[in-house]
């Protein structure tokens, strides 16, 4: 059974960033917190308690925070001139999923439609990171 | 091609967690920099200028730091009673994971073996929650 | 009358912790955090003020958030193989704790109770820790 | 043995603070990272690998602005204008301790001295604490 | 036209700080803080709704935090005995300020007038702080 | 003799930001880390004592991630669509910028020529700033 879940785990080949830089970069960092922001939009829906929504909105806008930081490192430290010559989408993708994760998206709103399009963003940013991995 | 890439890149269900909680987790978040701690060591290795190797240690130890709180989040968080008594084992791979990205581990240590063990930890405590999320 | 304060001043010999290590720790750093926990359930309690209230569940949250970390310091950096197999109740008490502290704890209960659960608990460890000290 | 523990252990009742105010406070907590930064200085002195100072260094650094920290948050949100009043001393007991905690004290020095200066210090601002507890 | 920007843009000579020390300091980091704190404040006076009260007023609660700590390294940080002994209101100014940036202050308050005696405060600081800079 | 000060202390409006979002934005708090970034380059040059220089080094990696957030917080939060059409170089000019204070910048270089090419940076992006600013 255990591999079985071995088989069924996402064969998931993560990497993150810093500043050495180590060369170790991956758009899941930004997805897993809007994928916590997309949870908490659907609690919020769900429970109507006012001091259970406070804390949900708090934490929201912690994970948007989060999700900002991880697109913004991916955009300053990984692309590099040729990917933005190559995809000249590039900056304005970054610049509207950045803004989806602020003030004027999931920061302010609960509603899982806003982090369903910040999802998709960043899911067009993957797809873009990935197509760079292989040259 | 950018389908091709689509396919390629890794088909990553990433979770993430809160303290709502918002019940996403996933341990892709500890191996992200894990694997940024293994990177940081192998470029140590290759690269003898002091002041690289400085710059090298001091963010490996923030690395490591944060590997540190992904497990923790999990094993405090995400790991319920039941869990601990299907796995008796949890305790120890978690306690013994988060040493090895501490001062006995890839805290003090430049080793590429060191950041190994670590990530070999974190891979058992992945099969381990990806067997508990299939019930 | 600056002696009799000095006399009746607790008699503290305070540790902290870090990754050095420089073999400094207190279980008191939890237990601070925790007795604000504690006040600022009272305070809630007999302060019906809306947003008085929304201030103190967001002010609980950081403070046991810091609770968690300080326990988790403990538990990993601190507590050796050695430790866990004289005091096998150990890892039980840590998870127990820190959840206490957590989402189903004191981030999300105002409850003064939960706090009183949660100091009984760092006691209960502070007593070995004290014992270890011993030899 | 436990009971015996129990006894030895330091009776302390620790305190904290927060901005709600929850009205917790407690110098043990600038001791604590005081006690830690004099540590490190210890085992600076005793050991001459030049990785090992090189993160004791750092983590002195970040031990010392907890201690300013701590500190300051003591001189603002717990002393009043009366305390101000009756220990004249106050003010310039503080500036002088968080400046042994800053870039002309314990983070620019590894000297024990400048650590026992500094814990000396926060002696004198705790015995000035404790006597305002008893009003 | 960019030259006419350029012109009327303000002449600013930012300082900053930092424990080396860098030597670079300026009382404009407290005052951009204090001025989003007084910005929320009239925000939170002309919007009612209760979800974006709850974002104000835990946003203006960092912001004042900023405050706080900005102000607690001019002062620790900058001034040196000869200034204390030249400005003798120094201590009580920052005291005053900084207590204004806290609990009794802009944290618990959502009044304009609290942040405008908070900014005045600032003002004064930052007179000084000029002067000293000018032998 | 205040006045005077008052005089020639910088006449500067300063504007910070937050995700309120408050409306509050200052390309200075960007600018003042930089300034820092500079000014430990410059002392770095002058002071060969391998302890001091390693805590420079470190100082300056932090002074220039908060240049990176500044930065990117204008880019996202302040700089809406009319803007980037009116000046199509700003996505270019952030991206440079923030490169500029990353691993290939002032993160990994001690050279204040380095610092002055991100300070030249940012006072181009101060430009546009204060244009918008005046519709």
């Amino acid at each position: 059974m255990r591999l079985l879940a071995r088989v069924l785990a996402p064969k998931v080949i993560v990497h993150a960033h810093c500043d050495l830089p180590c060369g170790v970069y991956d758009p899941a960092q930004a997805r897993i917190e809007a994928q916590s922001v997309k949870a908490i939009c659907e609690k919020y829906a769900q429970n109507s308690d006012p001091e259970f929504r406070a804390r949900a909105v708090r934490i929201k806008e912690d994970r948007s925070d989060l999700v900002k930081h991880h697109l913004w490192v991916l955009w300053t430290d990984y692309f590099k001139p040729p990917h933005f010559e190559k995809y000249p989408e590039l900056n304005q993708l970054f610049n509207e999923a950045t803004k989806l994760a602020g003030a004027g998206g999931t920061k302010a709103s609960n509603d899982v439609a806003t982090a369903d399009a910040l999802l998709a963003r960043i899911d067009e940013i993957a797809t873009i990171f990935w197509e760079t991995k292989q040259g």
